[in-house]
């Protein structure tokens, strides 16, 4: 693995080994000197195309603690905005002589291709809707800390499977770690179609959240794109709350042992209740805790391997 | 003291503690090496939820002097706008693993509310027009190191008192330290209702600057909001010159030991002339020097103590 | 040489010494440690009151790698929208105990007029339309790599001359170093009078491109300015790229040892086209790599000397 492109990159060894080293990482995070050499002399940029404060931070708190220097680049409104292509951009950045290039960029599969145009190591922080590899990691982390090894485990992913950037992810590396996955959303959110290659591909899907919850050991809310959730295709705010949410009622058919995931910023009171964010089932600060580590775990395998 | 929320927080004992240390840490200021490793491998914040440019990069020297890794966060347009609360806003950046977080906030009281969420010490670098105590600090430091110790001074704050952040951590602290402090201000810009607690918690309110300035040993001049003066109750700008500004006619009537100190940014010309700003009495560039070096120090008692 | 504001302010012999310091530096880009003590514990602040990603990561990367501290101010919005003067901005900002300033402003003249306020050495990184020194440096270094000492060499300098912000220090600094020089532009992108002391200063001026070709042993293009080619005086795009633009054509008119520069980013189909962009006479690349190492070598020289 020379990249982390996709959840996909990783066998379950390498997975294993990235989640391990993550468990090593996170001991940093306790220390009182929270600061590791193994990346001194490293450059990594955080080439940001789109906004997104929690990842990049976090990408920048795991870079510094591993003693990298670390250059944050936010490609809206640079050279980009001036007609400069991606490929010229990012040859750029990379010529300054970059060891690793962080990418968040709107389109799909945009990390790939830059992979292919530079020298320096890539790491996908979010393209579209496509993929989130780093954000796969950390649930996948932060579960198995609390439950135990994955395998044979039911996670239910529950939400709006259309617009989320990290359904993807979550999917291939839950499956790689041999869990069980069923996904979960309203009719007009559901990917279409996908019904058709999801025996296949080893997951179930179903619109009745309430079926499959006393079943679950995990399950991950989504996040819900409000300024998407407009217009008679999509079920109303209430009526999400009502048939999707992770309301009180709900929390009652959740298992005493099952745990509650959610990438975040949370929608509270609409795709989750302030009751099951907060409760002790809830993983949502573990997940931001476990995010430094597994991308320090991330950063460290890719970058610091060839020490 | 955990967590340095406003100026009432620090007794005499603790104010000049924090006061002598930053004349330690000045010292370094002015070597070559600028470099502590007090704070090495502690995190710093600094979240903004405002732009401050000047405080913002002050912190930010001041941890990097540390040997802090220091991270910015803007929250201006961040997950913030995105709906999340301020709470999940602020556990979400302190369970990254940070040590230190420098809270910038329109609102007044919003660092005090999170200093009870999270576990990193919080430094109120400004909370709307309620304090900003690191800015006192500052101030107090600048002129006691031209003056002298502050106790029984004659300290005279002039200027828009409705509307400044620094007023009341000023006022606080240099009681604390001691001090008289006099409240000049046009009418409409004095805060309604001030005169009546003023003796009691001993300082003297006036309209008349010309008046108390032969008696100053330290005047302290406030910013004019200039997009807040214009209306049937505010004095126009040339109206608050006449009255309210530190003029070429006024100087004279300060006696030749007196200093002055402005924040910053000046209005030149408005609430000070150029005069007044560059003459020797002047502290304006002595005050953002002592900036760092008190901040420095606030860091390091804060956040080194531990070690 | 204190401050680094024009490619005048290089002689010979302290342009060469930069360049050979910049090799030096140049190594370090391709070692796995990219970290050398020089600066340790000096200051630099990036004041940028003009975005400009490139240049601003290169000197970060150039300062982080010398182990300064750097901090970035973009100073569009701060206190200078507020009504506060260059002076007083400037002045605030080096009070802070701050190394070096490297200044980007939309003002000719900007970075030498704070040089006068501060005690901060000062590198200018773009002032308007009228220099960038670090940038005729990285273009000298690239090219003299490629095909050996300038002295004698026959640099084309091809493009948008009135609005460049880069050609009054290429041509200022390719004089120092002994290249003759031949500009090229359409007509109306001519500079008024150029001709009239053009061959006092000791270079040539043509509006026929093809015709200095065969005789270059670098040429330099210039980028176009999209936004300002609309209207009656200007040449269409079509226009430009048929007149000016390195096509596939004109690159046969070039010799085949001699190289291609552009300071990016690059207009690709206008101004250049990819053939010529991407082939094996380009120094693109090279032209950003050198770039960090040319801006180590100048706050090197600058702010290392006095240790």
């Amino acid at each position: 693995m020379r990249h982390l492109l996709s959840a996909a990159d990783l066998d379950r060894d390498q997975a294993l080994t990235i989640l391990e080293t993550a468990t090593q990482m996170h001991d940093v995070q306790h220390r009182e000197v929270k600061k590791l050499p193994a990346l001194r002399g490293r450059t990594v940029v955080n080439l940001f195309f789109e906004d997104s404060t929690r990842t990049r931070s976090s990408f920048e708190i795991a870079g510094k603690w591993l003693s990298a220097d670390v250059i944050n680049i936010s490609a809206k409104g640079s050279s980009v905005s001036k007609g400069e292509s991606l490929r010229d951009t990012v040859t750029t950045v990379a010529a300054m002589g970059v060891d690793g290039l962080v990418i968040r960029h709107h389109a799909s599969g945009a990390p790939a291709q830059v992979a292919d145009w530079v020298d320096a190591i890539v790491v996908n922080a979010g393209d579209g809707t496509h993929e989130h590899p780093t954000q796969a990691l950390l649930d996948a982390y932060s579960i198995s800390r609390r439950i135990g090894d994955l395998a044979g485990k039911h996670v239910v992913i529950a939400g709006d499977l259309t617009h989320s950037r990290v359904v993807r992810s979550n999917l291939l590396l839950l499956k790689t770690l041999g869990a069980q996955v069923t996904l979960v959303a309203p009719p007009t959110l559901m990917p279409s179609g996908i019904g058709a290659w999801s025996e296949a591909a080893g997951f179930a899907t179903t619109y009745d959240f309430d079926a499959v919850l006393p079943d679950a050991d995990a399950v991950m809310m989504l996040r819900v794109q409000k300024e998407r959730m407009t217009g008679g295709y999509f079920p109303t705010p209430r009526e999400y709350t009502v048939g999707y949410g992770l309301t009180r009622e709900r929390l009652k058919l959740l298992p005493p042992n099952a745990v509650i995931a959610h990438p975040g910023p949370m929608n509270r009171g609409l795709e989750i209740t302030a009751d099951a964010a907060d409760e002790a089932r809830s993983l949502i600060l573990d997940q931001v805790s476990a995010g430094v580590a597994v991308r320090m775990s991330v950063l460290y395998h890719l970058l610091g391997g060839a020490q």
